[in-house]
């Protein structure tokens, strides 16, 4: 049985790569902004797209990967099984992509981008932030047979959103964070094993809390490259600056709520290390419209108290009375703040008149442009002549679908992962723990040994 | 008393938040490229900018808050702090420079754009490096009330300095880094306390000063965007080599001077953290000058010689001698190397020459352009026609009066943060210590636990 | 003699800083962009370079310097003497450029451009590649008297492969990667000191385990930037993808093998910190030819098992039987995935033909370009007229090369090093122990000490 398990993982993942392999050598093949004889190097997107793509890579794994390692015991797993997952779902997500956005059957090849890495990122980052709820909780078999279902669901869903309803989302609050974190909170709850209650081992030490500041900082400083990565001009800019100005807001206000909260006016590292984010999901879907700076500085504001109020209330309840545990607080940090960018998201678009946008409003609203043929190719965005009210409506729909799908895909999910083969993780001292998946050095014990010498020989003189 | 305690900062943090939010409400606007109706793409600044403002809020945020993790006890405050700082000061110094650059009582709305989100990140390097002379000796409450005061007299003086002297300073070397330095060295003599002497957390651990190197290898990395962000063309070309060769001499002269000062030849990790980043400020003032590689590579050695030195002798010298205890050493990372730039632009400034410069030498000293209408809007920088001995001598005037200011500012603020309701830290055991602000989790102990258990029973059974 | 070993390290610093100065002074200049007069801002390449050199900035010094921190006691030397021989090569690789690829005899200058910026990034990371097989075994002193002679043996390898043999190398899998990688295992033989076996330092802690996973990520996502910093247009967007590709397949069959190769299919973290990168080696030398991105996921997902088994199996081989120590692995991750790379090249290169590149042919290969006067000036690379069959030979001739040049100068290097003056490290306490070039503080233990108070007073009431 031992045998077994440990060859599932390779094999798994190595078969996955084989066919990864043949899929991208008979189905794929470079954009023309990328074959040879394409000698106009202005057309070249790098220069355009590049920088912000790999402050997005950064943050899926620089961000989540060491935002994660605040576990005393969990920091191998949570930065290098985040690369494993990450770099899956790169791979996987172009795929699913190509097939949704591409004829296949009509014998189309589907074009890799630079523009499609991005993409690519992002749908990492809604297995990553699912990741985030089960950390410590499932083996790493069951994390990528999870990635390669979410990425499904998750494509189809931001398929039917962007391209069905036209609801727009720069930052994909509501088609990554939203989904991410309530497709990993219904897994969460499927997986629920109460032996978490009485684990010594999920919490941090000293240093742990430093590493994960790594992540945070840099997740904190690139996210308007996050929400402002796929655009341009001046939606680009309004994007950065209301990613920015709503960012800082968060940061300062999650500060003076954990201080509020407690009892000794004492900040608490896993607000700082996860609330003062929650501002970058929060403008993540309007973050490209004319919400001015002070907008920005609200929603970021109310984001950080939504989060902090979670993180010290709402995550224990939902552990103790719900079954429902959930590691990281993706509930706080992505789950609540995406609905509320969601929201936040379909007031603008209510309110978004043509005085106001002028020309861009058909840009930031494609939906609203006036009607055209719309029987072009798949997915094309077209007008539809619709009004402020229906495009805000279309956009409440599209948070709405991306819950529901989010949650019952997970909650499948989870029921799939419970069967014996993806080898569920269900033993107390097998939680939070590396030494379950890795090889672990000798402790900082050999690294202290020149001050604890005279405590060991002391100690083994007794023995 | 407690109480009031726990709730003033709080309650600072969210009056000043909702004071922001409104100020920004009525007083501010987006830029025009930030606008809709916009849809000149070709227009837009993100991309000529983004790129190098990243680098310089990283920075900020990931820079300076890791240099600072090397104290054994004061990590989470380190990185956390100046978080909450930076993005305080990235809020309060937009609204400062607002109504110090726009006609605010004329009714004008002062402009948010990318530009002065790198203006903000300036603005907010000057407290973050006061903040390094007071690290781990004051509160939280402390800081921001110091972060609020400041912002208005470092960005008075950097208005002073350009818009009345006409001084130029491309990195901020005298703006930025001398004023921040003087500025909390003042600070931090009229809040010396004795305790300091005594204290046993004023140290680094193995790992806490491997956390620091974060810091100091991204801020020497990025000082070519810190000193040409805001360049472009040939001085933006200069401004990289120039900052690029004067870092790589002066790291390289560090490691030579600290290992020639210590009795055995081993380096100190102080002043590789440290003094290995003199050469980005020293060079700040003329980087976008034709100094030549030559000129950058003698700039970064004597910063480097200057600022070993100072952390081996001057440093020590303050504390014992003239009660002015500098945590992080500013004085040899920003003060001394800042006055050598500010020097060394006054010397610059004095031999330009149009037949050295031709074109550049009205864009790299507008004074220097000839006479003209100098009526205009508010700070307008136009010809005055000056010879390159009168912009030298007004290079000097601007570094003097920055000291000036610096000082005089640090001891008023100084002798305000030491009023009861500012919550001046005196007790050793709250010196550089997280618990006073902090949640601090258990200790390793619980990480070494399989390593300790035997250690831990034999003890118990002695008890 | 330990007042002498004292001042060597320094005073050869301060020379060689000398010299670099006099050098620029006399034979530099700023490039044509650089210079004042040129007001052209559309010719400024810093806008297209800089952030990719960025990238690369941070792959040489947070890239390698934080990788090779996985070492329990040797982290300060890891990050801070990889700071001082990078910051050393970055000014030593452009003297030597310069010398080689100006006219220097015939009265010309050197031209500094950002351009050499990257290139002396490029060089030095040749010599770090080189430092990991010598990690912990070796004084500073030695590492710059081998840096100093192996940037000149490297830059007249690149020459001849590049302007004699016109082989092509886009990612410099072959100059820097196979170069730096056998240079380095020749000095290792060499000085192979069989102390190391029995020393209780070579390996990790916990947490230095995941200080050497920022090293790894950040290298993992830059290195499209490295591969593709050098090239423009379709070139360069093929670069970043093929390069992404091969790392994102390399990084899951790294985990894959890891896993399958261990008993309990635990995966192995240095596997992890450096298999993983192995697909960015490999992919280095036709990253911009068109070899699709399923070609780049063979070539990633056959340097990751490559690389695996190499240090599973062949590192302690080499080690035990062949007296070879290499500390890094540096023949895994660099060495054998960068003669995979120049075969990779050889083939793409034999295999490409008109009608598949089309104009891009003498764009990828101008050897192939045809033929043209190649007098002009020094190692100017014109059109040969040559077949794909010959441009695939001189591929291989210069992988061959480069394999020669490395291995003969490393083993005259190495002998070099053994002389008494380079303090050549033989003690076995010295071995992987930063105490002997570093002041090291007060362990964890006064970090603990809380925790431990009744353990030591136990301990001490027994003494």
């Amino acid at each position: 049985m031992v045998v077994a398990k440990r060859f599932k993982l390779p094999i798994f993942i190595l078969v996955a790569q084989l066919a990864f392999i043949l899929i991208f050598a008979f189905l794929a093949e470079y954009d023309g902004t990328a074959q040879p004889k394409n000698t106009d190097t202005l057309s070249a997107p790098v220069p355009q797209y590049y920088p912000m793509f790999q402050d997005v890579h950064v943050m899926m794994f620089i961000g989540f990967g060491f935002l994660m390692t605040f576990l005393k015991r969990y920091g191998f797993s949570a930065v290098g099984i985040n690369m494993l997952i990450a770099a899956f779902c790169l791979q996987w997500a172009t795929i699913v992509r190509g097939f949704i956005h591409s004829d296949i059957l009509g014998g189309e090849k589907f074009k890799v981008h630079i523009t499609e890495m991005l993409s690519a990122d992002f749908a990492a980052a809604t297995v990553l932030i699912s990741f985030g709820a089960l950390l410590g909780k499932t083996s790493p078999l069951q994390l990528l047979i999870m990635a390669t279902i979410e990425i499904i669901f998750a494509q189809i869903n931001e398929y039917i959103g962007v391209h069905i309803f036209h609801a727009v989302d720069i930052g994909e609050s509501m088609y990554v964070h939203v989904f991410g974190a309530y497709f990993g909170l219904a897994v969460a709850r499927v997986l629920f094993n109460e032996e978490v209650e009485s684990s010594n081992k999920e919490g941090s030490v000293y240093h742990s809390d430093i590493f994960a500041m790594i992540g945070t900082v840099f997740l904190w400083l690139y996210w308007p490259s996050f929400n402002g990565g796929a655009a341009e001009g001046d939606e680009q800019h309004r994007a950065v600056l209301n990613t920015y100005f709503s960012l800082a807001g968060c940061c300062i206000v999650t500060f003076a709520i954990s201080g509020l909260l407690d009892k000794k006016g004492k900040f608490d590292m896993v607000h700082v290390q996860n609330a003062t984010l929650a501002g970058g999901v929060a403008v993540g879907t309007c973050a490209n419209m004319p919400m001015e700076p002070w907008g920005a500085l609200v929603l970021g504001s109310v984001a950080a108290i939504i989060s902090v109020i979670g993180y010290k209330y709402i995550t224990p309840f939902l552990s103790s009375k719900l079954r429902l545990h959930d590691t990281c607080g993706v509930n706080n940090l992505h789950g609540m703040p995406g609905i509320l960018a969601g929201i936040a998201g379909a007031v603008m678009a209510a309110l978004a008149t043509q005085e106001k946008y002028g020309e861009s409003l058909s840009e930031v609203f494609p939906a609203r442009a006036p009607e055209a043929d719309n029987t072009t190719v798949v997915g094309a965005v077209t007008g539809q002549g619709r009004t402020a009210g229906s495009q805000g409506g279309y956009q409440a729909v599209a948070l709405i679908v991306s819950l529901g799908i989010a949650i019952v895909g997970g909650l499948l999910t989870g029921l799939l992962l419970k069967i014996p083969f993806c080898d569920n993780v269900r033993e107390r001292h097998a939680l939070f723990e590396d030494e379950e998946h890795w090889h672990v050095p000798e402790e900082e014990v050999t690294f202290l040994d020149r001050n604890y010498e005279h405590v060991n020989k002391n100690v083994d003189t007794k023995m």
